[in-house]
Parts: structure tokens; sequence; C-alpha cells
């Protein structure tokens, strides 16, 4: 067991940025989430304490075999001034997950929805409310043993920074442009595709580069096997509406199992719609495409939730997806997956979690 | 340019570690190399300053999205007091080869040399002389700015911290039992596998404790494409001598570009062996042991130098290489490998250098 969360609040608070001044992840929260893991003892300490530097010894493993996983979430304030999160236990769920993955401890997932209610709610005032902010959730485990011996590390830290970021879509939404990638791949079978950790994103990097040098907005990865079927892009999983259906990649190992992946597919049959998980080869997109069956295509992820794709550039062949316009179905998924976020809209799923004092 | 190196010493000296209780990478020196990055300013503040711990936020770009590479090479200290480093330019092209792959910004490379040359001269006393001692030396980058966006971060810090490490073979050299991993993929083409980026070893180290479990010492990776091709020994590279010839895996992108695989490559071609870099099969591999024609299996890298494979268990066929002892080829290896790091050997290819005050 974890034993009992311990409060220490600052009383040195930082002025909180203009609501309209909010970009992604910049600004943090007066306090964060801390918790120790040390072998032999397991999860020790949880503790709301002062946000501070962390110190940490340079040998430390993380700095040199990236043990490093992490989960991404949003606590969401509505004109009532009632705040909420978003399916937090399948964040902790797939934190464990990614923790077995890298050899690193669990956690115990009820223990930390509790603690991230009570971190959120002694923050609450961070939380903007303008239309479409949010207050991020950055839990993340690293690996602090000072030792250069290539095997896991006996002592962690389990961490959650806030910061309160402004809307996605500060303009309306925007379809984005994507590059399809031939060379460079995310990850593959047996690798860490499936795992929320930091070297996958440290790959993806040098591609995101040159995709925006060309003038795109994001990558869409292959498969790096046959480099052929569609995993997913940027940071997000992928839909298409072909011909009234929704496809996305099935999960296959190298792909993260995002949760508003999950939540899209179950909101798309509540609506009657056919979902499709099967293997989508970018060839069979593009025949589609031809073909005018390829309707409307959008990544889903946290930070955006729903993020629409307005055109698509694979080996010289240009796919502009409904006009480069906004879809209707889309649409649909994104109004209602907020509304159901920001508490607005029927959560007939039960996905909504109150964060009460 | 980097500017001018500063160097702070420390007064408070730390108790050097018995030659006899010397592991590896636990005990540290008394001073680090520290050089920063900042976005349009480039590398600045070059220094020797005292080993301590870094404060870093804890949004520190690192500890997300994994942006951390590194590097391992020794200073080797032989009875005459002389202190050598063995091809340390590699090293550092290397280090530049695995930040560009991750998005980072490359050093001068003979400028780095040279700091490294001062920083162990400064903790010559910390290079320990018993045989097969030495100075691990661990240069290291990691990304700083406090940013969650997904993106290359615009502040990096590079460290270079020293370790005093015991013989690796404290007993004599022991031949190391393998399995041949099925399931789990080190890397793969279009990934990271060529860079020595710390993601790459997070990933790893699950299939290592597994076959650690089995009783093996060792993880054989196999190709991520056919899981058929054999790419490298946990962190080494790995050659076979058939038949008289020596094998390695041909270098094709996911396989770390190990110095000590070249240096080795080039002894055994200036001893007339047969060097043959190609796609290494298990199955291929299994038939020359059947054949008989499986002479010897050894890992090299920095810091075994030569690691003898005494038997491999691949898929429950178990092949025992020369009776499980260290081969004749794999023994003149490592003497003479050996021998040009402390100096006791002529050094015909220029690799060892001399570290003067
Ligand atoms: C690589 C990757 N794919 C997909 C997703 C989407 O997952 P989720 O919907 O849980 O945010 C994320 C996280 O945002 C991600 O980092
Ligand atoms: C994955 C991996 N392969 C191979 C090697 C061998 O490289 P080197 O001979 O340069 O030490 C290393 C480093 O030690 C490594 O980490």
């Amino acid at each position: 067991m974890e034993c009992q969360l311990t409060i220490d609040l600052t009383d040195q608070k930082k002025e909180k940025p203009a609501h309209d001044k909010l970009a992604f992840g910049v600004h943090f929260t007066d306090h964060m989430f801390v918790m120790d893991y040390t072998e032999g003892k397991g999860w020790h300490d949880p503790r709301i304490e002062p946000y501070s530097p962390l110190t940490i010894d340079p040998a430390a493993m993380v700095f040199h075999y990236g043990q490093a996983v992490f989960e991404g979430l949003k606590a969401y304030r509505n004109q009532e001034g009632e705040v909420r999160l978003f399916r937090p236990d399948q964040n902790f769920k797939r934190l464990n997950r990614s923790l077995t993955r890298l050899d690193m401890p669990t956690v115990d997932e009820a223990f930390m929805v509790e603690a991230l209610k009570k971190l959120v709610s002694v923050e609450k005032e961070w939380i903007p409310t303008a239309e479409g902010t949010s207050l991020y959730i950055r839990p993340f485990v690293i690996a602090t043993e000072a030792c250069l011996g290539v095997r896991a590390s006996h002592t962690y830290k389990l961490i959650i920074l806030l910061s309160p970021v402004g809307a996605y879509y500060a303009s309306g939404m925007k379809p984005v442009k994507i590059h399809v990638e031939n060379s460079y791949v995310r990850a593959v079978r047996g690798g860490t595709g499936n795992a929320k950790t930091a070297g996958n994103y440290a790959g993806s990097l040098k591609a995101q580069t040159e995709a925006h040098e060309k003038g795109y907005e994001q990558v869409l990865w292959l498969d790096a096997i046959e480099t052929k079927y569609i995993e997913e892009v940027g940071s997000m999983n992928v839909f298409f509406k072909v011909n009234g259906e929704a496809w996305t990649p099935m999960l296959n190992g190298s792909i993260l199992e995002g949760i508003t992946r999950d939540s899209t597919i179950q909101l798309l049959k509540a609506w009657g719609v056919n979902v499709v998980e099967k293997r989508i080869s970018v060839e069979e997109l593009f025949q589609a495409y031809q073909n005018g069956e390829l309707e409307e295509a959008f990544g889903t992820g946290t930070a955006a939730v729903i993020s629409p794709i307005g055109e698509m550039s694979w080996n010289g062949n240009k796919m502009v997806i409904n006009g480069a316009k906004t879809g209707e179905l889309t649409q649909k998924l994104y109004d209602t997956m907020t509304g159901i976020q920001y508490g607005v809209v029927e959560d007939e799923f039960g996905w909504s979690v109150k964060v009460t004092e």
C-alpha cells in the first residue's frame, strides 16, 4: 500500500497566466504530486508539495537508459464551476501496462485516481474556464538510481504535474496537412510502441521536424515491417470514414491504445456507425480516395480530442479529404466528446468523473 | 565555438574505493565536465566542476520525450603510470550521429576530445592500475527545457561523468550463456537502433530480465522485420568464427556501430583472417554449428572488450561453442586489444591516445 497522502501547501503562489495567453505545457501550477519507490519497500511517501525543481544525480538511470513512462489527461471546468476528469482509471491502467513493458514497478490504480482528484481539487483555481481550455495532467515515472549498469533501476519517482492549457482550436477547428512517412518509423512489433515511454517520442522528433520543413503539420506513421500499413498520426490514433464506415488501424502491439480512440469507437457504435478495426494499407486508402469513397479523416488524442485531417501526401500523391473541410461525423464526435468532458452533454457511458472536495 | 574551458576544483575530495571493491558504474570521481546549449547561442560555458546533483525542472523534456544520447569509453593507466584513451574521436563522431538522429544539436568533436583529456588528467589519481581495471567515461546529452509540447528541446546539457571500474573478468575470462530472443526486439530499420539513445536500452531491459530468470546472461537480438537475422548480443556487437572466417552482422541501420567492432575487424584483417560482414540468420548459424563449423563466438564492446560466448539457446536448440571454453582467436583479440589500450602492445593503428598534462 502507498500509505497516507500528505499535503504541504505553498505560501508563495505564482501568478496565473491570462486565459488568452495559454499555450501548451509551459505554465505549471503551484503544487505537484510526488511518490517514491524503493526496491523492497515499494511505493511510499505519496505527497502533494510545492512545485519545485528535482535534485537528481547526473548518473540517475533515466538520463542513460531511459526508463521513463508517462500519461496525459485533462481536467475540465464548466460554467457551473464543476470540475471533471475523463476516464482517469484508463490512464492509470495504461500507465501500468507501460511500466510493465519498461520493467518498472506498477502502481495502485485506484489510489492514483484518488490522489489525482485530491491534487486537482487543491489546484482548482488554476483550471481555466474559457471554452476549450482545460488543465492538462501529466503523470510520469522516472528511474532515479545513480548507477551505470544496464539493468532496471531499484528506485523510481512518480510525479504528477498540472498545466493550464489554451483551447486547441482557438480560432475554430482547422484540418491539418499530413505527410505519410516512408523512411522513419515510430515503433515495431516486439518493441515499445504500445507503451507510453519517452524513447518513442525521442525517435519521432526528426521525422516531425522534416515534415514541418516540407510544410506538413503531422507525420502519418506506417508499420515498420512492410512500410505499408497505417499506424498513427503524430501523437494521435487515426480514423477514416470510408463509404459510411469508420476504419481505424487494429491494435497490433506497435500502436498506442488511445483512450480517445476507444471512446470514439464506443460513440460511433452507439450511433450505429459500422466500425472496422483492421490493417489499412495506404494503397487501399488511396484507392478509396480515388473512388470518391474516402469521406472524412481525423486523429484522436487527449490534446486535440478530435483533429480533422484535410490533406494527406503519400509518395507524391495528394489526397484532399472532404475539400479540406472538417467533416460532419468528425465535428459531431468532437462536439459530443468535449460535451461529455465538460459535463454539458449527457454521459451515458459513465466516462466523466466529477472531482469533489 | 565552445569558448574557454573553465575549471573549478573541489576542496572536498571523496575517498577513493579500494581497487578490489570496484563494481561497474557505481563510484564517481570528484569532478564532472558540463556544457550548456541554448538555441540561438549554441554550446556555451564548458566547465569542469565538482560532481554534484543536477537541479532540473520536473517538466524538463528529457523526462517526457526522451531526448537523451550517450557514449561510453575508458581511460587506461598502466604500470608506468601512463594514461591512455582508446579512439576517443570515434566516440564523439558517434555522439554526433546519435545527436543528429534525435534532432539534437551536434558538438565540436575536436574540442570534446581535448576537454575530455583535460578532465581525465584532473582525475588521474582516480584511475585504478590493477590489471583489467580502468576509468569508465560517460559523456551524455539531455534535453532540459521545461515544456510538454512534443518537439525538440531548445536547451540541452552535455555532461561527462567518470567512474573507476573493476576488471570485467576478475577471475579470468568466462564464456557466457546467450538466449536468442524471439519476441522482444531492440530496434528496427528507420528507428533509432544505430543511435546510442536512452530509449533503446529502456526497451531492452524486460527481455534481459526474462532471460536472466531463465538462466541466461545475455540476450541475442534478432532483426525486427523477419525475426530471423542476428543483430547484437546484449549491449555488444557479435562475431562468429565459422570455418576459419570471421562473420559479423553487416551494419543495416538498426545495429549500433561499435568501435570495438570496427577495431576487431581491422585487427582480424591485419592478421589475414577473412572478415565477412553479411546478414546472418540463426538458421544458417545453427547449420554451421551442426556441421561442426561454428568454432568460436564472442561479443565486442567497451565494457568487456571481447566477451566469449559459450552457449546459445535458440527455440530449444542448444549450441555449445568450443566446448564452452574461450576460443584461441577470441583470446588473441582480447589480449591484443587490451594490450593496445594499456600501451603494452605496439599500436600500429594509432588508436591509443596518450593523455598528457
Ligand atoms: C503516440 C500516441 N498515440 C495516440 C495517443 C492518443 O492517446 P489518448 O487518446 O489516450 O490521448 C497519444 C497520446 O496522446 C500518443 O502519444
Ligand atoms: C547496443 C550496443 N551495441 C554495441 C555496443 C558496442 O559499442 P562499442 O564497441 O563502441 O563500445 C554498445 C556499447 O557498448 C551498445 O550499447
